[in-house]
């Protein structure tokens, strides 16, 4: 589901290169995304409209005076939305398989076609949600110093675990064609610097040993995505994600996924 | 993701309508469920397979003595497994969504073509499995007076909420066609009798009141889906799953499902 940010301090918009694209999309058009600029389940869809060229009408919102044209599509609020003839559509996998299917000329393509490996893609993506994600928030929003490492492990061992079933030479997790598993984890891969700036150890990916080639290949896929302009041009100046992360690193940050893993919940 | 299942006095096959259907099963077949026969979440698959007439060949898999073919495809051995030109597949949404895509020709088609409606359709199918799924699990495990009416009033808020998201008249969710939102509750909805079997004040579905429409039209549902041939014929004699679901009432159980409630954990 969306994410609900009630933090203060929020900066009110995005910076940087995601800023022009703001800007440049600020043209009333039937096909609209509510949008928090510094959300990564946002980012993941406003990746996917970019790769494919959809056109769309970008409204920021305040988490503290949500736009009731927003409440009326979505009582709950959350983004992303997107509202299409006029109806509203939520979940940003939802959404990213939304805009596979509504809009079939539009390239590229972000799954393929054959019907195994759009399953195996799935499967994939599917892992990104639901254990991935939450051992990503379980490590960052960690109090103290016992147990620490136990959940960077967890961390480590799962996105070792999906980079073991990469292409092997990618950059991207199919090979050359940037897909949708790509999409659904670069918001986090380029959020990772949280792990150095506010935890002891940092990330701490372990160098040389038995899996240097895994973390090779992790690396290589983490610079693809980061190059990808999709995903560059999304993305605001890292000093105004700062006081957000922050607030997860001490874990009194009030987005859904943040108290989801508090009271011990997946991550809706 | 598939559900194992160590618990003993597990009765080793299916029974009643579900025992003729694995029975006319049995024929070597390229397409292969590795199945447990009580698993809400092989049902889903069993269900569609059955709905849309796809053969195949099913095989049941002991949880202490897993075959080796199933081990080979799938490290984790655990189930629903799809073997499918002899490379495997999992977890259960995505297995529903790969029998739309692999046999179109199969009908009824399961999931609506218009795009929006498919991605209502998907919006709603993962509230089964992030809310509602989880939300019952949490009641049936819950140990104890104090508290027991929280998790009771949790899971049917759940379900009123689905409910209330339903075509007016029915019976299905989408209206008068069976969809995989049906399917992916199902094997649930006619699992309910665990808690008035096991859980002090039953289901506990209020009589009357203000929302009497609704859990009027939630039987309504219930019905439907419990008539629907694809669902009764996947179903074994009640006496078999008891023992099972004693287990889960007594939060004893070791299914993924059970034990990762237990670890406030989403469900995998």
């Amino acid at each position: 589901m969306g994410k609900d940010h009630p933090d203060a301090d929020l900066h009110p918009e995005a910076t940087g290169p995601a800023a022009h694209i703001v800007k440049a999309h600020q043209a009333e058009h039937p096909l609209k995304l509510y949008s928090g600029w510094f959300c990564p389940f946002v980012q993941r869809v406003w990746i996917a409209l970019e790769e494919k060229n959809i056109p769309y009408q970008y409204i920021e919102v305040n988490p503290y005076n949500k736009p009731q044209s927003l409440l009326d599509l979505n009582p709950r609020g959350l983004v992303p939305t997107l509202q299409y003839e006029n109806k509203p559509l939520y979940e940003s996998t939802v959404l990213c398989e939304f805009l596979e299917d509504a809009f079939p000329g539009n390239t590229p393509h972000l799954l393929p076609k054959d019907p195994y490996e759009r399953a195996r893609t799935r499967i994939w993506i599917d892992y990104v949600g639901t254990r991935i994600i939450p051992a990503y928030h379980r490590f960052l929003q960690h109090q103290g110093a016992s147990g620490l490492s136990e959940k960077r492990q967890d961390f480590l061992s799962h996105i070792a675990a999906f980079t073991r079933e990469m292409h092997p030479s990618g950059p991207f997790f199919l090979g050359a064609e940037f897909s949708l598993i790509d999409v659904v984890l670069a918001p986090w891969a380029v959020r990772m610097w949280v792990f150095d700036h506010f935890k002891d150890g940092g990330l701490g990916i372990p160098e040389g040993g038995e899996d240097e080639l895994v973390w090779r290949r992790w690396r290589r896929w983490v610079e693809g995505v980061q190059g990808r302009s999709s995903v560059r041009n999304t993305l605001s100046e890292r000093e105004w994600y700062l006081p957000i992360y922050k607030r997860y690193a001490e874990d009194t940050a009030q987005s859904e996924a943040a108290k989801a893993v508090r009271a011990g919940r997946g991550i809706p």
